[in-house]
């Protein structure tokens, strides 16, 4: 049994798909555990430690780096299919048969992703700050992300209070907490991402975003439960691709925030604790599986 | 202290507006009781046990028929201003200086006015399976909502099924849970609606979803604490609106759940207890009062 936090978990490593692959694992253990997937630009230090041990205190938490990103090996892919098989080979190293997924951003997408390509692997899905493939502003960054990531901040740091939170003052003092929060580890801190990480990236933001007919059909084959998480104004994700996840995702609720941008959850962490581990204690499904081939029949072929 | 349950809460009375209304009180007294609004063509009895006896356990529950409905006496005003000018009265006339508001579909409506006349009287709003004026598809009834009032049901309770519930097995069965529970209290029921009642809430329904100019300007003026709340497919209220009252109201929250129609609350009857409760516990409000015209300034000019 571990007494770890946020703070204090170790960064460990284990070997897959050729990648070396960082990761600390905290909390409660004897569940499923929840496995984090973080966004554009991110690494393990990114989390908010309010959200981390907020989950902690009831189910173990996963944070890892995937390929190529601060303290894993190997390059980042260029496609989110690519990092999704990268998720899925890290999870398989760890020994773990079943994990919640939670994905914010980019990861969102990889969360996604992976729970298409290895269903059986995914028991619940939380999708937060994300959209579908060929969402409303993402075949590029939108204006808004374009502009606040293309301007220099000082401290750097304070780029994520453009990038997570609304320019309410409300929002912004939320913001500046979370900066102090996201600084509390000092020891054994997840190395800065290297150069190649952000086009890489962006190739593979570029190629879900881009238009193509009925882009939304392929979340009719998400059947696990999911539950989507915005902030009412996202402008680097556009909230309206919440809405659209929720409306084609079978069985998927819908919690939006208010007075909130990109990274409610770090705005409310509190309450996105509570919302999220209310979702994850539910029992059973709403729908039942559908699009799905059942592994007898895809055994019978193989 | 009262024991009373949803089955068991006696219907009393209290006179105001020239109006003698019907209600029942009942649940856990000494906090801010939440008032429950109904639906078109609902009365007391509409309400599920499991929702009103799930609030209950934690707080005062207070369910009324309006003006010309049921139980009460009056006549039903034509549009929703006037009912939520009665529904003040009535809560005035029990003595309550600040309640927390729920209001379903029509009563949505009559919830949101009365938050904007009497704003002070109003901790916190919960909308569910409702909209703004000048709504999506609330000029009228939807194509859907007339083909389904038009409809003939035997037993009658069966129009419920349809109304509230969408066309999935899974809904379906649990609407029959539903039209199960919500015949459970045999003593003591509403009366049935005179048939003034119908034709007079669709003349106020249609006033309220006509087409105006910056329809939801309005919704910035509720400064409460609001909680949406709607089924991911409502054909009768269309699930948009939901999105457009939580994109307006300065500080809203929305939630969706998945595979429901109109009646999501009635399908999750526990998940909905538990998130409105988490809401209605919540401290203080995110955003500042806007909009407001101060008591102290109106008292200057009056």
């Amino acid at each position: 049994m571990t007494t770890h936090t946020h703070q204090t978990a170790p960064t460990q490593f284990v070997q897959a798909n050729g990648i070396r692959f960082a990761y600390r694992r905290f909390g409660k253990a004897g569940g499923v555990p929840l496995v984090f997937n973080i966004h554009f630009l991110g690494n393990m230090d990114h989390w908010d430690p309010l959200v981390t041990d907020g989950f902690a205190k009831d189910r173990e938490v996963i944070l890892f780096d995937n390929a190529g990103i601060a303290s894993s090996s190997g390059e980042v892919p260029t496609s989110i299919e690519g990092m999704a098989a990268n998720a899925i080979a890290f999870i398989q190293a760890l020994g773990l048969s079943q994990v919640d997924v939670l994905g914010f951003s980019l990861g969102g997408l990889v969360a996604q992703e992976l729970s298409l390509t290895a269903p059986e692997l995914v028991r619940r899905l939380v999708l937060v700050g994300t959209g579908p493939r060929s969402g409303e502003g993402m075949a590029s960054l939108t204006p808004e992300a374009q502009k606040i990531f293309g301007a220099t901040y000082d401290p750097p740091d304070n780029l994520w209070l453009s990038v997570f939170f609304a320019p309410s003052e409300s929002s912004q003092a939320a913001g500046r907490a979370y900066l102090k929060r996201f600084r509390l580890r000092t020891e054994g801190r997840d190395p800065e991402l290297n150069e190649k990480v952000g086009p890489r990236q962006l190739e593979a933001l570029a190629k879900w975003g881009a238009p193509r007919p009925n882009p939304f059909d392929y979340l009719k084959a998400i059947y696990q439960p999911t539950l989507v998480i915005n902030g009412d104004n996202d402008v680097i994700i556009y909230t309206i691709n919440s809405y659209i996840l929720q409306q084609n995702i079978p069985d998927a609720q819908l919690i939006l925030y208010p007075d909130a941008n990109h990274g409610s959850q770090y705005q409310y962490p509190e309450r996105f604790v509570r919302h999220v581990s209310m979702f994850l204690s539910e029992e059973g499904r709403v729908s039942a599986p559908r699009f799905r081939v059942e592994p007898s029949i895809q055994e019978m072929h193989s």
